[in-house]
Formats: structure tokens, C-alpha cells, sequence
């Protein structure tokens, strides 16, 4: 186990550990002391009709679905919602590869799937809330893919579902380029099979993986249009290749993130309909919005649209947002505004 | 220097070597001894005015402009056109890092730009055939970079000028792009600061760099449609991935290609004008068709677009190929038929 301030409270706000206790995984592995973080906001009403559950995306954890997508202003809002924000198995807070002990730790942490922090969340919210059914469950990228997951496996649990940026089933394209940065760390000497003594010590293979997810991250009209100045108050190309894309994941374990990549390239509802995506979807009865975002390199609302005609009555919603996926960050107020208007009139139906 | 015989007649037909002697670079310094591969087909009028140039892109040679540009049934047509094609510097087939002797062998090769391909293919044309203004100027990717630079640097020697898939200036998303391609090689442990004993030992950096290529040179399009199937032959994606990006890049170079990245990511025609790159391409005389390819995410026709309104009479021509990037190999007779007709156009106007 390797101690990263990181993922403590320091960084991550005020969240909770709910301990899952064994954890018996779809690979048919067991997860032993397996750990969930969570946070809550609003109040759960009498006949708990009210619970939204927020998920999370690669290399995020609650905090940011706390600061950018929940509030007062939001149509997430505490005070007509419970709301549950979970983090993702795998996130650094919750267990992951670098906090989980022995015989577990580092290298030997089992391989996940999306159906795993679906079976953990659900157990998370049946045993400390009492909740059977979720007025939504609304998450982007690989949270889109575990709202995918509860929609298509628990129906009956699923009034609603809002997958944001993000693919039923994971596509090929994404197949091959979560592998180039998967290989950006293993390929680092100092990664060490999994086996390193610090998370500092895989900087290059983590500095190589920040800049490919630069190039898709982000749109080539955020390039074209310098937009790291006004959005993100960067001075240069360099300066924002260093200061917010490496920055970003200087601090986080490279384990935690290869765990997450393993989930993310092989995330398909599919699996519960033998491969076929329309049966699996055609599962589905919660009201559903997809809501690709415009200038999306990773999920491209083009595959996003193949997801939503095959769930009945889905409504497509495209986030106009010229950032590309990292758009997903809340960075411009348009963005969530968008975001918020579209929420509402789901939450509203 | 190292043999490398894929380089060789063997995989590359028939090609001659001229030997340009000195070549002063636009960095100041000089190579050597500098080579330049061509191969010419039909025959060179007496007032020398149906002369094309065919330039080459990355990790291309005139081997594959040849297969696929040239021949009777194009309108690089050698009954009626005298088509030089010149592999770029750092083809593999040029002057390239392992194939020039110390004191300029592999690491210690100088750097090069693309205006440098320009001076070279310049004396080429005029030393050994006393060609001072070409017909037309076409390349595809990098080769249209020499398009563009050609057409800027000397607008009296280019009567009609055709970049495909390429923009004036490298965006600067490429420039990150390209850099995570360099690094890939260059992480290797057995790169070795460019000094291999063999190409065959950077197999693994090499290998990491064709899925990296893999991720943007095809459409997402590409990946959804399972377009290796029909157009390519191959049975799935892991055999797409290895039976064809994997072993396109096998037999090469890792310093030629880096060679070729480091001018890749700074062409820029605007250095002409101080950064002004409306003042570069304002200088463009050439009759000149811009051609973006539809799903290209190298040079998304957006940005080939802004090119085209900058030079003066310029005509847009979008080739629709789902493929993407890699279209430019001709894999699907539909684009080069585009091509051709764009092409034909352009040489009768």
C-alpha cells in the first residue's frame, strides 16, 4: 500500500468510505474489504422517491462532480434531491491498486468492470439509504458508461438516465486508443510490472500519457483557437501541455488509472444480451437523454446517436461545446448551463 | 550507418540517387553529401512545360506515389506529363540519419525543415533537367507541406499547385499529436539516444508509435464500420492493428521517421512572412485546389479551409473518404477517382 495525500480529504473534500466487505466480482474474483467513497447532498424524502445518483468519469472522483455539477444552481440541486455521488472503483479514494492491502495491492489488485461499480453502488445505496429506485443516475464518460450499465442491468431501479458523453458499449476506436496510454505507462522502466515504490517515480510514462490524452481530449478547434487562453488561462501551447495536462495527473497513482482504463476499454452492455446492443438497450425503460458533447473526440456524437435510437423513447440532446470532451470539466459556463437545462426538463418529465 | 534493405530497389522499384553534394540547411548547418531518391516517368517536353513534381508524406516513398498517383489511367498521366516524383530527406530512401556516414550518421544528422526538401528538390529539377517552372506541385500529408512551401517560396516556378490533406502551417494540435508519436520511439530504452545497433531493436517504441498512428490516422467512422474488413482484409481489430499499422512500420527507420517528425511539426509557411501567414499564402501565384479529406483527423478540412480562403483563386475540394487520414492510400477506388478528377480539372484549367 503506498500512501498518496492525493486521494485524502485534503484534495478530495469531505466524502465517506462505505465498506463493502467482500466484493464478489464479475471476473469471479472476490474484492476483499472492498471500499466505496461517496458524499451526499439534500435530504432523502419519506418515500425516497427523490435519490439521483452522480457517477464519475476517468481520473475524477467526487470532488469534481461536487463543484461543478451539484448545487443550488444546478439541477442538481440539494434542495429537492438526494444526491449520492459515488466514486468509481478504482478512483484513488475509492479501493483502488496503490490503497488496498496485501495480497491485493499494486500488481495483484483484481481487474474490475463497469459492472462491478454497479453491483458495489447498488449495494452502497440499498444498505445505507434504503433506496430501491433511482429518480436518475446521471454520470459522463466512464460515469456515462456506468449509468449505461444500471439502465441496461437494473431497469426497475432506473426512473431516469442521463449518460453524458459517453457510449453504450465502448467502441473500437476507444478500444486502441485507451491501449496507446496504457502502454504510455507500462512501457516506463520505473513502472515496474505495477511494483513501484513511488507514484513519482513513473512521471515520464505518466507525463507520455498526459500528452496523448491532450491530443484527443481536447478538439482540434481548441487547439486551432488557442482556447487553454480565455477558458483555461494558460499562456502557450507549452505552457499548457505542462501546466494542465501533465499537472493534472502529477498528482494521481498510475495503477489507479490503469485499473480505470481496463474498465473504461471494456465497457459494453452488450455483455448482458450476448453482444447484441439492441436487445441489451432495448432493455432499458428508465426516460433517457443522451447527451453527446459536440466536439467530442472520444465518444463522437455520431456514436452517440447510434446508442439512442436503440433505447425507446430516448431523447438526443448534443452539448454544444467546442472544447471537445474535456468540455466535460465545466470549464466554460455554457457548457453547464446546457448541461443544467437539459437535467431539468428530464428531471421534470 | 546501418543496411537497411527494405530501403533497397528490392521494396522500393526502381529509383535513381542524385547526389546533391553539399546541401546548406536553412538551420546553417550543411549535410554532406546529401541524396535525393526520384523516379521519373514520360518524357519532358522541348519547352519543359508539362514537368509535374510528386513530393512524398510521412513514412512514405515514391514507391507508394508511384503505385498509386502515377500511370495512365490517372491524371498523373506519363503520355502527358513529365511526373518527377522526389522522396522527401529523411525518407528512409534519401539522405536519412542511418544511411549518411559519420560525422552526420544517426544521432549526429542534423535537423531539417521542410523549406530544406524545397531547396533540394529545387536543384534536382534544375541541375539535371533545367526545369525552372513546374506544371503542378501535388503531395498529400507532409508532401503537401512541400506543396505549400514550393508554392510560397517560389510562386514563379508553380504554374498550378494541389496540397491533399495537408494545411500551410502545422496546428498546433499536431504539433502535440506528432510529439507523442517522437515519444514513443524515443522512451524506448533502445533507442538509445539514436544509436541502435539495429532498427529491429526499437521494436517496442516503434510498435507503441503505429497504435498511436492508429487513433487518429482512421476515422472514428473507420473503427465503427469495421472498414479493415472490406477495405483493408483483415478479421478483427487486433489484426488490424498488428497485420497493418504494426507491420507498415516495421521494416522502417526510427531515426528516418523521427527525422521526418521534426520537420513534420514545424512546417510553416508563415516563417516566410514573420508569422504572417496571410502574407505567406497571399504570395501563392500558383492556379491552386485545396484538397482536405472529409474524415481526416490529421487535417481536419476546418483548418484546410482557413488555408484555402488565405490563397488568392484557391479552390476547395473535399475528397469524401470515411477512412480518414490513411485514405491517401488509395485503398478504396472511390478516392482516387475523386483525386483524379479534382486533378484533371486543375491541369486543364
Amino acid at each position: 500500500m503506498l500512501d498518496n495525500p492525493f486521494y485524502g480529504p485534503l484534495s478530495q473534500g469531505a466524502f465517506k468510505l462505505f465498506d463493502l466487505g467482500n466484493l464478489v466480482l464479475e471476473s469471479g474474483e472476490t474484492l476483499r474489504g472492498a471500499k466505496l467513497a461517496y458524499r451526499t447532498f439534500g435530504t432523502l424524502n419519506a418515500d425516497k422517491s427523490n435519490a439521483i445518483l452522480v457517477t464519475t468519469w476517468f481520473s475524477g472522483t467526487g470532488k469534481v462532480m461536487e463543484d461543478v455539477y451539484v448545487g443550488h444552481s444546478h439541477a442538481l440541486d440539494p434542495e429537492r434531491y438526494f444526491i449520492v455521488i459515488v466514486d468509481q472503483l478504482g478512483s484513488g479514494v475509492s479501493s483502488s491498486p496503490h490503497n488496498t492491502p496485501a495480497p491485493q495491492a499494486m500488481a495483484k489488485f483484481p481487474r474490475l468492470s463497469i459492472g462491478d461499480d454497479v453491483t458495489a453502488q447498488r449495494r452502497l445505496l440499498a444498505e445505507l439509504f434504503g433506496i430501491e429506485r433511482l429518480a436518475l443516475v446521471v454520470g459522463c464518460s466512464m460515469g456515462g458508461q456506468q449509468v449505461y450499465e444500471w439502465a441496461v442491468a437494473h431497469p426497475q431501479m432506473v426512473e431516469r438516465a442521463a449518460p453524458i458523453a459517453a457510449t453504450a458499449r465502448i467502441s473500437l476506436h476507444q478500444r486502441v486508443f485507451v491501449e496507446t496510454l496504457k502502454e504510455a505507462i507500462t512501457s516506463d522502466p520505473q513502472w515496474n510490472g505495477g511494483w513501484y515504490l513511488s507514484a513519482q517515480d513513473v512521471r515520464n510514462g505518466m507525463d507520455r500519457m498526459a500528452r496523448i490524452v491532450a491530443t484527443q481530449g481536447w478538439s482540434t478547434q481548441f487547439y486551432q483557437q488557442e482556447r487553454w487562453r480565455d477558458v483555461l488561462g494558460m499562456s502557450s501551447l507549452d505552457d499548457f501541455v505542462n501546466g494542465v495536462m501533465k499537472a493534472y495527473f502529477e498528482p494521481m497513482d498510475p495503477n489507479a488509472l490503469l485499473c480505470e482504463m481496463h474498465k473504461w476499454q471494456r465497457a459494453d452492455v452488450s455483455r448482458h444480451a450476448a453482444g447484441d446492443l439492441a436487445e441489451a438497450l432495448g432493455r432499458i425503460t428508465a426516460r433517457t437523454m443522451v447527451m453527446p458533447i459536440s466536439h467530442d473526440c472520444f465518444f463522437p456524437p455520431h456514436e452517440c446517436e447510434v446508442d439512442a435510437r436503440m433505447v425507446r423513447g430516448a431523447q438526443l440532446r448534443v452539448i454544444h461545446s467546442p472544447e471537445g470532451h474535456m468540455g466535460l470539466n465545466g470549464f466554460e459556463p455554457g457548457y453547464m448551463q446546457q448541461v443544467d437545462q437539459h437535467l431539468r426538463e428530464l428531471l421534470a418529465a
